[in-house]
C-alpha cells in the first residue's frame, strides 16, 4: 500500500496561509512529519494561494530541501503540473488525468515527457457516473487510452471517486465493487482519498478508517491520506498484517517497538 | 451481523471466580452489561468451574432473571449442551458441532429437538484443516448432513477456524476466502471469534478489530466478541453503515447520539 501524503494541500487553511505568507518552515515542517509517519509521496496542491504555478515551485522547491520523498503533483492545470513536474527531482506522480476530453489532451503529453506514475479519475465530461458498471466502462477507456500512448499500466492508479454515504447508503459499496472490478478485469491498480465517503456524517474518522481496511481488503494499492494521524496508519499496519502483505509481521512489531501503534 | 457476547466463558479467571463463589450479581452484572452493548445472543461456557452441568443450569437462570437475550450454549458435552438448551427460555444457539464422529452423534439430536441455531466448526477428526479448501470441502459435509437430518441452513452459522497468523502468516487470507466461498458455494452464514487471529502478537485488540472489518466486507454475519468494547463496537457500526446495512444510517447516528461511537 502507497502512502500518499495529503497534508501539503492549499485547500487547508493553515497551509494556504503559510503560502500566502511564504511561511518556508511550515511547509518544510509538514512535509517532514509526514516523510516521519511513512508517506511513499507527497500530495503538493497549491490551488488556492496567491499564484498556483509560482506557489507550486515554491511549495516543491521548499520540501525537496527536507525530504527525498517523491512528489505527487495535484493540479488541474496542464501548465502547473508541468512547473511542478519540471522542479521536482526523482520519480513523481501526476495528480490526476481523466476522461474529461481537456484534461486527457493536456496531462497525456506530460506523463509522457516525464515519465511519471498517474492517478487517472474514472469520470468523463459528463461527471463522475453513479453506477459501478460506468465508471469501470471509464476506467475501461483509460486503459485503452494509455496501451494507445505506451504509457506503462504500472504506473497508473485508478480513482473511482467515492461518493458519500450521506447522499446515497449503497455510496460505499459501489466503490468497492469498482476496486475489485477494476483489478479483475484490467490488472488495474487502485487509489483513494479517504475523507469524502464520510462527508456530512458525524465521528469521521472513525467512518474513514474502516473504509480504508474494507478498501485495502478489496486489494486498494494506494491511499491520499493524512500519514500523521497515527490511529488511522495502525489500522492500515494492522491490515498489511492480516491481508499478509507484511513479511515476518516486520513493519507490524517495528511499529510496535516504536510505540507507533495505536491500539 | 449477529453479535454474541463472549464474556459469560469460564474461561475468563473472574467469571470462573464467581462460577466457583457462586457469585450471581457478578454474573447478572455480565449479562446486563453485554445487552447494554448491544449483544444479540449471550454465549454461555461453564466447562471450567465445579460442575460443568450444574454450572450451566446455574448461569442460564442467573442470565435470565435480569436480561432476556437469547444464549448461546457452548460446550462440548452434549448432557452440558442438552442441560443449557432445557434451561433457556426462547431462542437459542448451540457452540458447536462439527464434522468430528462422536460431536456429530452427540449434538445432531438436540439441534432438532430444540430446534436452535447452531455453529459449525469445518474440522473433523483431523483437526482443522491448514487450507481453505480442505475447511470448505468439510462445510459442504456439513451442509450435506444437515439437509439430510431437515435441519434449515438459515439457523447455521460456520465458523472456518481462523489460525494465528503468528503461526502462518496466511492465516487471515485463508480465513477470508473460505468466509466467501461458504457464501458462494452453499450460501452458508458465517461466524468467527475475534482473538485467534492476534495469539501470541502485541497490540492484539488492533488486530482484532481490523479482522472484524475485514470479516464483515467478506459477508460474515456474526462474531464471538466482547460488546462491552466500544472501540470494536464503533469499528462494527461504523462498517455496516460502509456496507449499506444500516439504513438511513440509522444505528451508527442513534450510536453516536447517546455518545457509544469511539473515534
Amino acid at each position: 500500500m502507497l502512502i500518499i501524503g495529503e497534508k501539503l494541500n492549499s485547500a487547508i487553511p493553515s497551509v494556504r496561509e503559510a503560502m500566502l505568507n511564504k511561511d518556508v518552515e511550515f511547509i518544510k515542517e509538514l512535509a517532514k512529519k509526514q516523510a516521519a509517519g511513512g508517506a511513499d509521496f507527497l500530495d503538493i496542491n497549491t490551488a488556492q494561494g496567491n499564484s498556483e504555478i509560482d506557489d507550486m515551485e515554491w511549495v516543491v522547491q521548499a520540501v525537496q530541501e527536507v525530504v527525498d520523498v517523491p512528489l505527487c503533483i495535484d493540479s488541474v492545470s496542464p501548465e502547473v503540473v508541468r512547473k511542478g513536474l519540471q522542479t521536482a527531482k526523482g520519480k513523481t506522480m501526476l495528480n490526476s488525468i481523466s476522461m474529461e476530453a481537456a484534461r486527457l489532451e493536456g496531462m497525456l503529453p506530460l506523463i509522457k515527457e516525464y515519465d511519471c506514475s498517474v492517478i487517472a479519475l474514472t469520470m468523463d465530461d459528463n461527471g463522475i457516473p453513479k453506477t459501478a458498471k460506468e465508471r469501470i466502462r471509464i476506467a475501461g477507456e483509460l486503459v485503452e487510452v494509455f496501451k494507445r500512448e505506451n504509457i506503462d499500466m504500472e504506473k497508473v492508479y485508478f480513482d473511482p471517486l467515492v461518493l458519500p454515504l450521506a447522499v446515497d447508503s449503497n455510496n460505499g459499496v459501489i466503490f468497492f465493487e469498482c476496486l475489485s472490478e477494476i483489478k479483475r478485469l484490467f490488472n488495474g491498480k487502485t487509489v483513494s482519498g479517504l475523507s469524502n465517503v464520510s462527508h456530512s456524517l458525524p465521528k469521521r474518522k472513525l467512518i474513514n478508517r474502516n473504509f480504508l481496511t474494507i478498501c485495502m481488503s478489496h486489494g486498494m494499492d494506494a491511499a491520499i491520506m493524512d500519514p500523521m494521524d497515527t490511529k488511522i496508519t495502525s489500522a492500515l499496519i494492522a491490515t498489511n498484517l492480516l491481508l499478509n502483505k507484511d513479511r515476518f509481521s516486520r513493519n507490524y512489531l517495528k511499529a510496535f517497538r516504536s510505540n507507533a501503534l495505536e491500539d
